[in-house]
């Protein structure tokens, strides 16, 4: 039996408590700071709860004292602090905080205190890098790693076509900020939405890809020269969100409106949030394709991984939170049992280099309905 | 000699000084609140200016003292207060303030002082209005009425394709305030942005015209049981506008952003602004398409008035102010000859009732470059 303290309770630390709590293996904690959130567990007797402020890292420090794993889902803004203070109480990590600072920044200190810190533990960030590592390690030589991934709603409401299960200012973020990729070895650098692709999905039709800044950790990780990670919404919505940005609708400089100083990024926040909202019944798909090619054994490969994950009925689950939940909650239960045991901090690609963990991911996440689909062929 | 005061010496009120003041029959002066705005009359003597805050009605009464005829080219919002003030000083007005406030409010004083005051004198209103009034008056029955008009840049850039000769805010105001037409001898409100159709026009191609709120003074003055103006625009604007609209970007009521309190409107003005002002130098074009159909004498007939009109490089006056001011001042030149000597407030539909007007006012635009071709047919 271990115990588990999941550090913010919301829209995917929630879900993760209870497929946690369902586990004879694990007795589940829940924290979060906002008591109202923490009622969703008081019909689940078995989940203890704690109100605490995180954003304070000695309140995590205390919090996290005598438990034996600690999940962070705080959002990304805290995210970094609260892995620090949870590496400093000498305690395991999975992290879906997606905090925007380095994780290695953190290495020594994991080191040192004998911490397993798993970072970015989602679906891409997440799945992404596990399968992208354990393919680079299969292959001779990894040429190329693509990714198209989205969030979006079952139904499609103009203008947007669009819901997030998370703040529209980080949303707006990703539209802002430049993405990275690697191209013939080297980082290059694109505007956010640029390089619209239309690509069919099967069950769903034709998406819109476009550049975000996505790959994280893989720019430094894998030595693959050419590797791109793009976002997928219905199509129309680069062309909205283009003429958003063009206005200045995301500008962050405060601009003087009638005497009053605001940042137009703040103002399109505000009304965008209602808007935008995934709300409880909603139903979200999860959409993925992820192509690697390479060589091995002296022939050209590629390894297709697909995901369609849907809104679950039965329990209420976003397909946003399951997909990213449960790719958290299935490293828990690999740390657990001890398939993973690199003191550090370790993004997902480095688990991925054993087979036996990605089989157990892998089968962990088909039991919950989210099943990823691998194809592989061999090109001329 | 007359001499006729000019309320007003922007974009409009400028080339409508000059145009006057090149005419021996006229004495001009040119008032504005922005003694920068009246440095273009430095270089023309002739011009006298005065440097007052027109949005003071006691200033209005005083500046228009000893003029003959006075010119109200002031902002909308302040518009139907100086046309007050003008006529309670006795004084005959063109007026292109195009104010939201009806302006048979003033008929009253204007019958009063015995002062005629010709209101919405541009384009549309105004030339749309006159030739209304001619058509009407010679049909033994009048049954629709249809008018598309639009000013746009001649150069088109993304996202908007779009410039204004005005206030954003004006512009914005357009595209909310619900569209009142005559559907069946009734006044039905339509939704602004709504009933997008493709039309397509010579030398331009396809422009997308869309409801709103244009028909002012026809909606009682004609007696025409089917009546409708929509603006034009470069196709994709319904859809841009649109996405503001739906997301918030226009509501005029405060929202509180970070402790500030702002009108998404007015951060939306602010944004948009710099995008959308006509600079001195940008080429514009005005864009006009009206359809009288009507019966006389036993027969169906349709009158169809075609007007293109671009930026003058040699004057360096854009079409926006060409087409609108110089229909003004072709108004002021028909009052100073005593072609038109109703008392009261005169919409130009009034004065379109008398062919003999109609020739004067059609004459002199043509002469300043500016043709209403017209196309009489006689459908089934």
């Amino acid at each position: 039996m271990k115990n588990v303290i999941i550090l913010g309770a919301g829209r995917i630390g929630a879900p993760m408590a209870l497929d946690l709590a369902a586990d004879p293996e694990f007795r589940v904690c829940a924290v979060d700071n906002n008591p109202e959130i923490l009622k969703v567990f008081d019909a689940v007797p078995s989940i203890r709860t704690i109100v605490s402020d995180l954003s304070e890292p000695q309140n995590v420090k205390e919090t996290v004292r005598g438990y034996d794993l600690v999940v962070s889902a705080v959002p990304g803004f805290m995210g970094f602090e609260t892995l620090r203070a949870a590496i400093e109480a000498g305690k395991d990590v999975v992290d879906i905080a997606f905090f925007p600072e380095d994780p290695f920044l953190l290495n020594p200190p994991a080191k040192e205190r004998q911490v397993t810190a798993v970072v970015d533990c989602g679906v891409a960030p997440g799945m992404t890098n596990l399968l992208a590592g354990h393919v680079d390690r299969m292959f001779d030589k990894t040429e190329a790693l693509t990714i198209y991934v989205g969030g979006l709603p079952e139904v499609r409401e103009w203008p947007y076509e669009y819901k997030a299960g998370f703040s529209p200012l980080d949303v707006v973020e990703e539209y802002v900020r430049p993405a990275r990729y690697v191209e013939n070895g080297k980082v290059v650098v694109r505007p956010a939405l640029s390089e619209p692709e239309l690509v069919a999905f099967p069950e769903i039709g034709t998406l819109e890809a476009f550049n975000t800044d996505g790959l994280r950790t893989l720019l430094t990780t894998l030595d693959i020269p050419d590797m791109k990670e793009k976002t997928l919404r219905y199509p129309g919505h680069i062309e909205k969100i283009g003429v958003l940005r063009e206005t200045g609708f995301f500008s962050d400089e405060e601009i003087e409106v009638k005497g009053a100083r605001v940042r137009p990024r703040d103002v399109t926040a505000r009304l965008l949030f209602p808007k935008w909202q995934l709300k409880p019944g909603d139903r979200d798909l999860t959409v993925l394709r992820m192509i690697v090619e390479g060589r091995r054994d002296g022939r050209n490969v590629r390894h297709v991984f697909e995901m369609l994950d849907r809104y679950d009925p039965a329990t209420r689950v976003h397909s946003m939170a399951r997909t990213t939940g449960y790719a958290a909650t299935m490293m828990v239960r690999l740390l657990a049992r001890g398939l993973y045991v690199e003191r550090g901090v370790s993004p997902p690609e480095f688990i991925g280099r054993k087979a036996e963990c990605v089989a157990f991911m892998l089968e962990g996440l088909k039991k919950r309905g989210i099943v990823y689909r691998e194809t592989v062929s061999f090109p001329d």
